[in-house]
């Protein structure tokens, strides 16, 4: 029961911070979401402060992503390049639905944010732009990392951008679904994966 | 002095939204934001409404989009496919500064957003993501349509996210610049139309 309430806490903070912002919602509104009676200081049963409460939160999407990520382990370099790059493309679109309230509440604070949630993701941010440049050099070693690290940068960019542009501004362009933006996009990567391995031949 | 407070009120407005969303920005702010005393109404004299300075503002950033696009024929056709691309690309980019109030007063706003906003943005993203699915067919015309607006939206959400991140999330992946985003987008980009043009042969 105590950890139920806690995690239900946990749920409608996040879903509150991302939906008004964090500091524009009341500890009285997460204790009326979550089922307590609001302004009764029930939260406090569980976290010392909002603050500590958005920790536990982010705490708890850094463990789901981590999940994520081991089930990555067990596609990666068995296929060719194409099948990779498609489980590539649909795990990228896992992991920002997965970071979405991260990104709205990121989205909702621009001046003031707490210091702990910037951190994170700009860390988080970082290192899946990295982890998609080393990937493209492990495809082809003859790409330097300068220039993998530009694909990476390119390529990432226009799944986060099919997946914010909806959630975050409301605005989808010519409704295209997630089949046909992965298979274009792999397309795309692939072409130029193998431009540089064309040059080698 | 009429005309210069007019604009004025215009400018501070659409920056204030922007901040702080169209819904929580009073007309005594905005009347203090562009030197007026606020309170007076003295905002009034010039706009019958806040609905009616947004409408203001979104036509003054519709003004300035046309002629950016004016500038864009000037180079069209001229020259080979990088070089046009990277036209496109640069001019895309241009856009997106253009309309950054615009698009962070949408995404300030998700819900009950002012109608004006929503059909002009809808109508924006719409038309350069057609236009460039139209250019993508001009170059090659043996890609058929569905798959020319695959190519499109997918290269233009690349450009899409190089700008919004920074802007609306504070965050900016391996702090790569406009000119080698670019480059790297137009290599993609070129490489995809070109594995159709290379089918022909």
């Amino acid at each position: 029961m105590t950890a139920a309430t806690r995690d239900r806490l946990i749920e409608e903070a996040m879903r509150l911070f991302g939906e008004q912002g964090y500091r524009a919602t009341s500890v009285a509104q997460i204790e009326h979401a979550a089922g307590l009676t609001p302004g009764s200081g029930g939260l406090y049963h569980h976290f010392r402060s909002k603050e500590l409460l958005l920790e536990a939160g982010i705490d708890r999407q850094l463990d789901r992503l981590r999940a994520l990520r081991d089930i990555r382990q067990i596609f990666e370099g068995l296929t060719d390049l194409r099948s990779e790059l498609t489980v590539v493309g649909r795990y990228t679109l896992q992991v920002l639905d997965e970071e979405s309230h991260l990104l709205r509440i990121v989205g909702s604070e621009l001046r003031d944010r707490p210091r702990r949630l910037v951190d994170t993701m700009t860390r988080l941010v970082d290192e899946s732009y990295a982890g998609m440049a080393s990937w493209v050099q492990r495809r082809a070693p003859e790409i330097d990392r300068r220039n993998a690290e530009d694909i990476a940068t390119v390529a990432l960019n226009a799944l986060f951008a099919h997946r914010t542009m909806k959630d975050f501004l409301g605005l989808q362009p010519l409704s295209i679904d997630d089949d046909r933006i992965i298979g274009e996009w792999v397309e795309m990567v692939a072409g130029r994966i193998e431009q540089h391995i064309g040059n080698r031949q």
